[in-house]
């Protein structure tokens, strides 16, 4: 049994939402369909999801809210021509939308979730029934009465654990399974969403709870690349990958779907199949716990800017027992989550995310390091990325970082920071922004032997 | 004005305490020599301060004393005879020996520091004879008289703050100051003993105080060697060396000096100077606070065996504000310093000395690890070494790591962990301890263009 997962730009219009139906038919297997809002039709297209988001603050705000619900309602007619279903479909979502407002209470965030699932639960609702036209027996469920309870962290929930145990009699339903993705419901009846990207984490849970073959997650890429395809043209399609290789590279950029979306289905051991809507043909990239692989062989190499880097030094450092501790405390009594903390003998750095770090923050934490551990010298640095080579094969593999470190050193790219032992399957390098696009091909051209020199 | 320190193999008889003369005559600038106790003649030699912990022992233990004492005092008739030195010379130290075991008090830390410090005494006593007779003006200067306060940390004790203020009046001495090392007194007037290698903290300390142009460590090795001898024959000498390389490499074995010892010189900025005191026509090695150096230009590869790594995963990790603290406080708690604590995206792992980490406490550590931090996985892996390349001319050269990286790839040594970044002048590579003399011969090999391979 599968479990599939349509994503926004799956669903932004009529013709998608036919691909989802074909898809659907073409294999029996597909028993439990998880549905996202329709997304963008085009780039400067908006995600219903943000149209409800201005909605919600339209009433929130006390002033007229006509505009915002007429855009939302105006889309889903637009969706309803198309698809040629029943006039009525779209007075009651309107009549859905009124209903949602008149709940308002003064929990404002309780009130957003409650209007942002409405994207994903009337979209469930429409494609239920274009299923129903097209022959195929399926049917809506909603979330409360399946059972997926939330924590009541509107905006921000997390799956409560007897969901799994609710959500498994999914597994005996005769019809398809039509769910809306991105919400539940919490043990007090209130809607609550979870993060944004949503509908991944539905379709994980589902696919853990049902026990699944698969969970396939269809987007609009044909499957993960061995590099950013932005910066590589020619950038390979991986078939094969382990949950390890695909949290290395996620980590650096690898935006197909959220890592953390997907933990549910790693927990369980679901492989999941990342597969384009448009494409369905082709195979996708199947993400398992355990693979083959070949000692030296590179699967993938990720890259993200952003990152800062604090670098201190102090005579005698290592020989002052507590001194690392005392320096992550600083950072988490800031609340900054530190990426790594490579020490040497009197130095000591911290890399960490720039975003967090805002001038205040940094004058506070820089000032916190220079008085509460002495240090002889501390500095900061910004614009920096991290680079990871990643690769199961690359396990005790005696090679692959002489040949990174010689395809950065002929590309005349300074390596700022080497991180590798941590972890057995990836070397992490910073570099300074300026040399990542530069950095990446030059690696891709030495580990995975594509593109030429630029 | 310079400092000289000799050790105790430069002190170890009459012949080697008559070079010292001559060293000292040879540059009217070494005004401040400072003395240990004599050392070994030979390598199944006891040296002085062992003979000396063997009497405290013996009285201590509250039995006879009369063979652990006459063998010290034979030690120095020895020495006496040798040098044609008057006969009372060995009555005198037996009297003073004497005199300090009858002092004896309950505090055993306290008596053994008396006793071991008669060592340093009463050679420095015999060293300003020699020089005397010599026609050199010279005197025994006693370390309460020059204001050599220490804390009361018997065996362990640290430099008092004043000690600098009193002690500089020797820049004004006209003779020769012949300075006892390692020991001084307390402010309650009784002896208290810096950590063993303790002359070299006296020679520091008085560099530092009289402002000296050179801190002059005579020793029994002509310099510091760019790789370890006992690996690669034809280690070339370094001649000038960083206070930041000499910190990096001693860390891993490059044993010269304690380089905690000469932290009063280093924070003061006066030049050390490595010597031999059987080849004083040699260049030694010189190290200071700055020097010239080439882009991509190695210093010396130092290494170490003795090590252990704590490897643990968890999925999602890094999303896990204060992880990496907690991970730090719990070795903390159990009193291990760690050296290094590279992480990954879901993995983290601890380099440590080996040597304090016992099967008990490696259990604990363990355990703490597994409940507290509730990690997937948690494994220990002993038996490895550090290796660091170390050079000022490593900054921001493109290269050196590719070349690194080559070169133990070609030898077929498996790198377990790559640190770069921390430390501008070094990068540390961990091997398994099996690995480690084929590794440094390769990289002598490739960076430092010597040795042949074996």
């Amino acid at each position: 049994m599968k479990v599939v997962k349509f994503g926004g730009s799956s669903l932004a219009d009529a013709r998608q939402i036919r691909k989802v139906v074909d898809i659907v038919k073409a294999d029996p297997d597909r028993r439990i369909v998880v549905v996202s809002a329709p997304g963008k039709r085009s780039s400067d297209d908006i995600k219903v999801t943000d149209m409800l988001i201005a909605l919600a603050n339209a009433v929130i705000a006390g002033g007229s809210y006509t505009t915002e619900l007429n855009a939302v309602v105006e889309r889903y007619a637009g969706i309803q021509r198309e698809l040629g279903l029943r006039d009525a479909v779209v007075s009651e979502i309107e009549a859905d939308l009124r209903g949602r407002i008149e709940q308002r209470s003064d929990h404002d965030a309780q009130f957003m979730d409650t209007i942002k699932a409405s994207g994903e639960d009337n979209n469930a609702k429409i494609v239920a029934q274009v299923f129903a036209e097209q022959g195929v027996p399926a049917r809506y469920v909603d979330p409360k009465e399946a059972g997926m309870l939330l924590s009541d962290d509107f905006g921000n929930a997390q799956v409560l654990p007897e969901s799994f145990a609710n959500l498994k009699a999914l597994r005996d339903e005769k019809d398809v399974v039509i769910f809306p993705g991105f919400f539940g419901y919490t043990r007090h009846g209130q809607v609550a969403t979870f993060p944004r990207g949503g509908s991944d984490i539905t379709g994980a849970i589902l696919a853990a709870a049902v026990e699944a073959d698969v969970y396939e997650n269809f987007t609009d890429v044909d499957s993960v690349f061995a590099l950013d395809p932005r910066i590589v043209s020619d950038a390979p399609a991986i078939e094969l990958l382990t949950f390890r290789e695909m949290r290395e590279l996620s980590y650096a950029g690898f935006g197909v779907f959220h890592d953390e979306a997907v933990v549910p289905a790693v927990r369980a051991r679901v492989p999941i199949c990342i597969k384009n809507t448009n494409r369905p043909e082709a195979p996708g990239t199947m993400i398992v716990a355990e693979r083959k692989y070949e000692q030296g062989e590179v699967t993938g190499i990720a890259s993200a800017d952003g990152f800062s880097a604090i670098f201190l030094s102090k005579y005698m450092m290592n020989r002052e027992m507590g001194f690392g501790r005392r320096l992550l405390q600083i950072l988490e009594d800031e609340r900054l989550s530190f990426e790594h903390a490579p020490s040497g003998i009197d130095d000591m750095s911290v890399i960490l995310r720039s975003a967090p770090l805002t001038p205040t923050k940094e004058a506070q934490v820089l000032d916190r390091i220079r008085t509460e551990l002495e240090v002889d010298d501390v500095t900061i640095e910004h614009g920096l990325s991290l680079i990871m080579i990643v690769g199961e094969g690359m396990r005790y593999a005696v090679g692959v970082a002489a040949r990174a470190c010689a395809a950065l050193a002929d590309a005349g790219v300074n390596i700022e920071m080497i991180n590798q032992g941590s972890s057995e399957i990836s070397i992490m390098f910073g570099v300074k922004e300026v040399d990542r696009k530069h950095a990446v091909y030059a690696l891709g051209h030495a580990l995975l032997r594509i593109g030429k020199r630029h």
